[in-house]
């Protein structure tokens, strides 16, 4: 695969994956050690070991979760990787279904930044609606 | 200009411009009759004609709207144009910056789909922060 597009795009698919699959480890090593990660508009979090601790939390409540990507576009270089997708947090209590869409700059193997953008007043209610908190790192946005 | 791709992203930075323009002409001469709007997850607008109902007041308040794109990729039929912006609008009262990501679903020259994704409640603050009441089309999901 030599197509640096395709690989951006399969790298961001195996993301998906990793976080389909619950495995901290895998979904930690597609991060760059520098990562920024942000829900628009919330805080911006800096770091791996940051964003680690803020999605530990969320993998170990949910007892399924599916990342569906409705579409994956990239930037010629692989730089940039664009998509809309509907993520799905099956917990005990119910389901909080989530469409979205994210961009996700690629240096290497290893994304290095992560924008989401996602209604984050409609997230926070789904997720009360079923009895549930929302991570203390969105309350500042609702 | 006989890339697919190339041609598509062309085509949504010439529809960010007629925003720019403020030309509600050229702005509906770029959408499908059939076109569906939305602002996700608020309910999707059908149709050319009320797309245009519901932007037209939109134009009319604001002196100047800003489109910055700052990533626009597609896929390689030209189908779908991927993009992060922000958008600003102008008013009299102040400026509401919104940033977002679009899809925009291409056939032939023109839109027939269109989905944006923000935070639709930052985007009612910050635009009642300055006096100005938010469309109805969006308050559903506030």
């Amino acid at each position: 695969m030599s197509d640096p597009r395709a690989r951006a795009e399969d790298l961001v698919h195996a993301f998906g994956q990793a976080w389909e699959a619950r495995d901290i480890d895998a979904i930690t090593g597609f991060l760059h050690q520098d990562v920024a990660y942000q829900n628009v508009p919330a805080p911006i979090l800096h770091g791996r070991d940051r964003v680690r601790a803020f999605i530990t939390p969320s993998l170990k409540a949910v007892e399924r979760m599916v990342w569906e990507f409705k579409a994956t576009t990239a930037s010629a270089d692989g730089a940039k990787v664009l998509t809309e997708r509907v993520d799905t947090f099956v917990f005990a209590e119910g389901a909080v279904v989530v469409p979205l869409m994210g961009i996700f700059e690629i240096a290497g193997d290893l994304i290095v930044r992560w924008r989401d953008y996602c209604d984050l007043g409609a997230f926070a209610r789904a997720t009360q609606a079923i009895g549930r908190t929302v991570s203390p790192a969105l309350e500042g946005s609702q």
